[in-house]
């Protein structure tokens, strides 16, 4: 199986059992690559907190999930060491946020991936950059 | 209205209006008192992600929700200008987290404040840190 | 002025008035150019730790005085509102590090800024994130 | 070696070792015992910046070194595994800072500490909070 192939099949996976971003947050998977993530989310109602906008830990949630995803694509499992979120701008019900994982390095077992989290106007909302560290064992086992 | 009640006061007001927190996250105000609040949060099922353990988001969006009471408990309109977490344990389905968040140094407008999520063993499972700044205006309108 | 050479001139400026990144660290200004500047410091004996790397905090501060430059560099007085750092490999006596910052986002008064720093084998050695905000007033006075 | 006496031949060994925060920075070990050390430095002429006062940098540097001498207290070989820093107040020339780190929490091998630095008017100038990670080894050999 070639690396693309083998991203997407580690991020259908992971996304499968995943309840907390699919169903709860009702995320959606746009793409997962080797070494990048797409992950998409409507703001609702339910989403709100008392100034009327999105809370903002389900925005860092949506980057949290987005830096899993892309620090599992090569199919190590990899958990996060660290992270720093800054928000940027307000986000309103109905906004169709789209977050972007990218890998900026990955030297041995560590990697640095930045999240940047866009809405339907193409606006900065938030800056996530996470630290990764590879542990042992495959997200999908029985493939290369 | 002495400084106690005006606490309790504002996080009565702040959490009716935060759907987010409330209704979305289930969680509960413990209490407001000035320069400390205290909320709990129970794990359930839908908030598991893939590892079957809770989300590290949800967690985040707990201590963020605990932040934003604390902060605004002395009824001046505080906003969040940067933060930061660790995450300690994993948390399991079922758990009953407790966060309790402090005022650690208030100087003129800016004010640092830690955030500690621990499990119904008393285990610290996250530790958050806020940094926050007033702005203008009462969160209650009408009294001191 | 046009905005290179304003950005030139605030360098030229900032770097003749900053002791500790000239004289102390003994950094140089490679440029300042609008939303980006870079710096490169040589490692000394004097900035080894108890493991014979150079210690920590003094990548941070080229990282930091690097920030500095590229958000000033529009002649805007401009503060650090917050920042995080990731170590990504030790650095040795005698390393030449190069450090790079460029602006990510600039909305209104608030930016967010990437900073990189590079050994001379072209290796990432640490990364480094700030947020900005501007305040009043203009570096280099009485220009555009 | 009752454990007081090995965090104090731990800090001496390590202090010894210590150019950057010993020569370079003009840093003091004022105490190490297990799980907490202080050490403060006089700020110098050499450590401002372009806005006259001292460089963010090295007050992370001396919270930076407070943070190694209070996770290696125990005598086990402890890293930094990440950190952040809020700036409360401005550092003027000839303050004397006084930086205590202390121990939060020690889960097995992994710790947080947070360290306060302060002027010379008890004023908070500056916290960084530190995670570690225990490797293996241990600072001083031949001791429990």
């Amino acid at each position: 199986m070639n690396e693309r192939d083998l991203a997407a099949r580690v991020g259908e996976t992971m996304f499968a059992a995943d309840r907390a971003s699919r169903d709860f947050m009702g995320m959606e998977l746009v793409s997962c690559e080797p070494g990048r993530a797409v992950l998409r989310m409507t703001v609702r109602e339910s989403m709100l907190n008392g100034h009327d906008i999105c809370h903002g830990g389900l925005i860092f949630t949506l980057a949290d999930s987005t830096f899993a995803f892309a620090c599992n694509s090569r199919n190590n499992v990899t958990v996060a060491a660290g992270c720093s979120i800054e928000f940027l701008k307000p986000v309103q019900r109905g906004d169709v946020l789209t977050c972007e994982g990218i890998e900026k390095t990955l030297q041995g077992r560590h990697g640095i991936y930045d999240m940047t989290v866009t809405n339907q106007a193409g606006e900065t909302v938030a800056m996530f950059r996470g630290k990764s560290t590879q542990i042992k064992g495959n997200v999908v086992a029985g493939l290369a």
